[in-house]
This record gives C-alpha cells, sequence and structure tokens, in this order.
C-alpha cells in the first residue's frame, strides 16, 4: 500500500531529479518508481530531446521485471507519459508493457504527445494525476509558454565582461570569455536544433556557428543556423559552409519564429549580436539566459542588451533556474549563470 | 622534530585559515601552532583590523600553557609577526611571553610594524623566515602594493543589474539589489574606516552612508564619510547628520589618497557613483572589487563603469578572489563576486 505521503515525497523526489536533464524542445521531467510498501526502488530523468524519456529512464534502472513483481509498482512521474512516437516510442506503451501497477502524475499534457493517461487506462492500468501540480508546472513554466504560443523554446546567450560589454570601442572581442565557457557554449549549440545571429553579426565576427568539442571535433548533431536581417551576406561566410543555413530577410522576430516552426526546430539558440538578443528579449521570447561573465572591466564599447526601457519598473526579471543543477557555476576564470524570466504573478 | 615537509604543511594551512578574514586596513594573515612531533595542534587567522591577530588567536586556542610544554612548539604564520602596538599588543612580545620555542614565518614585515623576528631573537627565539614566501606574498599582493604606495587598502563595491546598469534613464534606481546585498554592503561599511562617494551622488541619492544591521540598528563602529567633487553640496544632506563627515573639492584621486592618508583612514571603500568608481579602476587604485548582480536585464541607463579604453587589450582585468571563503555568492535572488586585480606579471 502506498500512501498520499510517499506519493508527494516521491513526486518531490521526481521533480528535484528532472533537473538533471536540459530544457529544450522538450520539457524538463522526473520520474520515480515505488515498490509495493512504498519505498523509493528506482528515480529517472529526461537529459533531453533524443534521450529516453524520464520513465524509460527509471524502467531502465530496475532491469527486467517479472509480472508479479511489477503489478505492485507505482510510477511517480512529474509529467503526464506521453503518448507519442517521436524520436523515442510513446512512454505510456513502455509503463503498460513492462506490466507497472498504477500511474500517477502531475502536469497534464497537452502537446501532441497527449492522450498517455487515457492509453494506460484502457490497458487496465490507473493513471491518476496528482490535485496539486503547481511545482511541476513551475518547473517548465516557460516551457509551457512556449507552447501555448506555438513556438520553439528559446535560449538566449550573453557572453560579456562584467560591466556588460561585448567588445572594445575598436570592435576588439575575441576573446573576453574563458576556453571552459566557450566549451560550455559548444554544448549549448550542440543540444539545440537551430542557432540564430544578426547579419551584422554574421559579417563581423563571421562565426562558423558548429557544435565542437574541447578538441575541436564536430559534434553528432549539428544545428540549423538562421542569419535575421536585411543586409546582403557575402558567399563566403564561414557559416556557409556545408549544408543546413539560411538568411531571413526581416527585423521581426515573429517572422523568425514562423520560419523555425516551418523548419521543425523545436530549440533556438540566440547567439547574438545584441540587436537580436534584444530583440527577443524585449519581446519576452527569452525562455531562459546563459551568462557567461568574464572577469574584466572594459569601461567601453557595446552592451550586451539594449532596450527602449524608460523606468526601472519596465525592466525584465529573472531568476536562477532553480531547478537546474547549474545555475551559478564557475568556468575557469569566469562565472556562468543559468536563468529564466521570473513567471508572471 | 619538526620536519620541512610539516612546516611547508603548516604554512599551506595557515594560507588556507588566512581567509576566514578580511582585508582592509590590515592584511589576510594566518597562524599554525604544531607540537613537539610536528602534529597541528592549533590555528588562527585575523579576522580584520580591530580583532586579535592571526597569532594571538592561535595561541588563545590552546589557552594557558606551561612553559615546558610551550618550549617544544613551534609557530608558522604567513607574515612576520608585528613589533607594534596598535589597536593590539605587539604579536612577537605575546609569542615570546607565551614561551613557544621558535617561529617560522613567510613574508618579512616592511612596514611600520616591522621588527618583530629580531624582537624574538632577542628574546632567544629562533625565528625563521621561509625560503618561498610566494604564496603568501601573493595571498596580499594588491595589500602589499596598498603599503608601497603609501595609500589605503581601497575597496571599490558595484551595485548593478545583469547588464550592468545602475539605474533607468529616468534616474530610478531603486531597489535594484536585494535586501540580502544591501544587508551585505552593510557589513562592509562597518568593516571600513572611510566610504568615497562623488558630489553628484551625495545630492542625487542622497545616502546617509551609516554601516546598519538587517533591522536598521547602527554598527558600533561608523565610517567618516568623504564627498568628492567640485559640486556645492546644500546644507540639507543625510549623511551630514552626525559628525564625521567632508567634502573634499576634486576630481583627482590622488587628491583624496592624500587626504585619507592625512585623516588616518587604513580602508576605504569607494561607493559610486560610476564617475568616481571609474577614476579608481582606472588609475589601477581598486584593491578589490565587490560586484553585486541583481537578476534583472534593464537594457538602458548609466552603466556601473565608464573608462576612455578603446581596445580589449586596455581592459583591467580581475579574478575571483581564490584566498576568500566568499569569492561567489548568492544574496537573496541577487550573486556577489570578490574580485581583485590579477597581480602584474
Amino acid at each position: 500500500m502506498v500512501t498520499t505521503q510517499q506519493l508527494d515525497a516521491a513526486l518531490g523526489t521526481a521533480l528535484e531529479t528532472a533537473g538533471r536533464g536540459h530544457r529544450g524542445a522538450n520539457p524538463l521531467v522526473g520520474a520515480c518508481i515505488l515498490d509495493g510498501d512504498g519505498n523509493l526502488i528506482a528515480t529517472g530523468y529526461h537529459l533531453g530531446a533524443g534521450h529516453p524519456h524520464a520513465e524509460v529512464d527509471a524502467l531502465r534502472r530496475l532491469g527486467k521485471l517479472d509480472p508479479a513483481t511489477a503489478g505492485k509498482l507505482t510510477m511517480v512521474v512529474t509529467l503526464e507519459p506521453c503518448n507519442h512516437t517521436g524520436r523515442t516510442g510513446p512512454c505510456a506503451k513502455a509503463i503498460a508493457d513492462a506490466g507497472i501497477g498504477q500511474v500517477h502524475y502531475a502536469v497534464s499534457d497537452r502537446t501532441a504527445a497527449s492522450g498517455g493517461a487515457q492509453y494506460l487506462r484502457s490497458r487496465g492500468i490507473p493513471a491518476t494525476q496528482f490535485a496539486d501540480d503547481a511545482a511541476a508546472r513551475a518547473l517548465n513554466h516557460r516551457w509551457f509558454l512556449s507552447k501555448e504560443q506555438d513556438r520553439p523554446f528559446i535560449t538566449v546567450k550573453l557572453a560579456q565582461s562584467l560591466d556588460a560589454r561585448i567588445n572594445a570601442p575598436d570592435g576588439t572581442s575575441q576573446w573576453i570569455t574563458s576556453p571552459e565557457s566557450r566549451n560550455h557554449a559548444h554544448g549549448l549549440r550542440a543540444r539545440v536544433d537551430g542557432i540564430l545571429i544578426g547579419t551584422n553579426t554574421a559579417v563581423i565576427d563571421n562565426p562558423r556557428l558548429s557544435a565542437r568539442t574541447r578538441d575541436g571535433q564536430l559534434h553528432g548533431k549539428q544545428p540549423y543556423r538562421l542569419v535575421m536581417g536585411q543586409r546582403e551576406l557575402p558567399e563566403s561566410l564561414a557559416l556557409a559552409e556545408g549544408d543546413g543555413w539560411e538568411q531571413i530577410n526581416t527585423h521581426d522576430v515573429h517572422t523568425v519564429i514562423r520560419r523555425a516552426n516551418e523548419l521543425g526546430l523545436g530549440h533556438l539558440l540566440i547567439e547574438g549580436g545584441a540587436t537580436v538578443a534584444s530583440a527577443f528579449i524585449e519581446a519576452d521570447l527569452a525562455d531562459e539566459l546563459y551568462c557567461y561573465q568574464a572577469p574584466l572591466l572594459i569601461g567601453a564599447g557595446s552592451s550586451s542588451v539594449n532596450l527602449p526601457t524608460t523606468t526601472l519598473g519596465q525592466a525584465h526579471r529573472y531568476r536562477l533556474d532553480s531547478s537546474s543543477n547549474e545555475s551559478l557555476a564557475r568556468l575557469g576564470d569566469d562565472i556562468m549563470l543559468h536563468l529564466e524570466p521570473l513567471p508572471s504573478a
């Protein structure tokens, strides 16, 4: 017999475990499996798009189950198990096939992957929603918002000095941040579906925008490259080497989002420059920020963010992402902040 | 018999222990006491000006010693014991009076407090300098520089948004930082001898510049208040309530330093505004920075630092103060960085 207290505690553990993954095309999800007495026997989490879902991760940790044992087990998960075959099979089917006795989930899935609870019930497995899903909604509040707004999850990267400059007045900017920060940022590139920069950044910095390992090798998955803006681009751009890029001839963030949707990009990384990053921040389209800060004061040059603010009440407010295991970190000589917008009141 | 390895290890421990204190009018100092077999039996550190010195702190932890025991003990200290009666008595005398058998110290004291080793020897106590004092010099490299330059140790406080703004274009700035950050900054005020602001800050923000506890009570020690600049000040300034303030009618940082020396201020805190802080940073007179960052993007308004930089090579480079136990901290919703200038190569 599993008590309500045990279920609530398991949900707490599942929420914590969820933070080991990365939000992006998919939300953070955590799962726990309890035995017939309500003892925790496995946890699982979703590392990110392309990796096993939390429920399957937890099931794998248990290994092969005989039907009598499995039938006594309870799965607790922060999000309704999916009923969708994407890069991985549907979790609802995996749970039913494993013979799990009952399922409790927090947030109900309203995306295209919904229907998992109904599927489980159709296989004779009680699937119950927690009465209080506030913490589980909060865990992914911006991810749910991005789905409601029918757009990619959007990460904005800022790389700046202590005084938030991204270059000196003569344009020099290499390298403000540390090798460790740049390596971390390449890890971001490897997780996203698309990277966006502005035409000025494309011309002036001429980045490759590839996701590379510490020793310069290409990651297996490479992001699609988008360049936003109306400036004509030279043919010799570094990012034009190889496939998978295009210019979007606009200054409008919503036009960019429509194109990203057409391309099926579930997770978009905004790498700059300041004008592009600021446009997404101003439109409240930054679902998370990674802010890399190098320990220097430049004292002049371009600021990382420029907004049409006139008074302090209009400032955009964030918080260190408390769900993340890595909301404030030292990267070599730099520090890195992982932030999310404050939930609207 | 104490081995060289034991002495080196004790110096390492003393250097670490030193970081529990705060640099200011006095440097960071740590001490260890070893028994006759070279075992560590006590550590001590100097919390800051007005508190016991590291050697006395370590002796106190041992309690009363009988002469036979004391004679077998070795004191290891990161800085030559002082021979100076200031707010506390001379350490060299305290060590000799306790009957300690031998002393090993790292950096030799060249300030007005020097002569401790000679005093110890005059009392028949071998006092030996470590061959390698590089780590102990590095621990206080900026403090030693401030003494060589015959000036106060200077702390610069920056309180800013993530994008390094200190106000919005309409001047609104209260409160960018969290109550926890402001409380921490009041702790700084309570440790320094003087606080400096510019005339514009005095007029516009009209701060009291008193050091207050979390519940608004005045700390026992209050800093002397200096206002730098040529703008005429109104008589109704908040900081003019009570004694202990003056205007220095100059824009020159060196004039301010001369006056601080005349006033006997060993530790000066620069609280802003941006022009005053930047002048000290540009003159390489910021011995440490406390940078409080609130998690918001203002996107316009004044920057915390403005320097006549043209190219990145001229940027002022810092590092998280590795000697400190608190070089990167969360203060409520804010973060705080404690930085020191990179040592010159």
